[in-house]
């Protein structure tokens, strides 16, 4: 499996609006097991991204994926910086309950 | 919904260790929809943790569950340092394929 974990700063009153565009965008990845989309809860402007795939093979090819190629073009230009994107190996991510 | 994001420096050695007690102590939390462990790809020491829970009050409850207290108490000695903590409010949850 391949994980990512990233740390996205959105411009000022624009992080509801990317929620919406990667939520659209992230609907039909083949791959993809977990697309987790979450507010920061102590600051306003950030958003967290948490992605768990097959493999970084499927990661890859879904960046091509018109879906996801139209995403980035919309979402692009609402995010400030993408502060961190921490490449992992996941190796647990049964459901708890 | 109530997420974490927590980044873990383990002692050398022992993060394989530190992944099996997380896997068994996170088996049955009520309230807990995703319990996600994966390895930084670019740091043998760091884990990560993502969690999801139906709630705030779901993930606090889980603290006191014998299998999480013991799960903690096995684990502690091998954590070096929580580097991050960060509270998240999850958004969207989909899997996506």
């Amino acid at each position: 499996m391949y994980g990512l974990i990233s740390k996205m700063k959105t411009l000022p009153g624009q992080r509801d609006t990317l929620v919406g565009i990667l939520v659209q965008g992230s609907k039909a990845m083949p791959g993809c097991i977990h697309y987790i989309i979450a507010k920061d809860i102590h600051d306003e402007h950030t958003l967290w991204v948490v992605e768990t795939w097959e493999s970084a093979q499927a990661h890859q090819s879904s960046l091509s994926l018109p879906t996801v190629v139209e995403a980035m073009a919309r979402g692009q230009p609402l995010v400030a910086e993408v502060e961190r994107r921490i490449e992992t190996l996941p190796v647990s991510i049964a459901s708890c309950n």
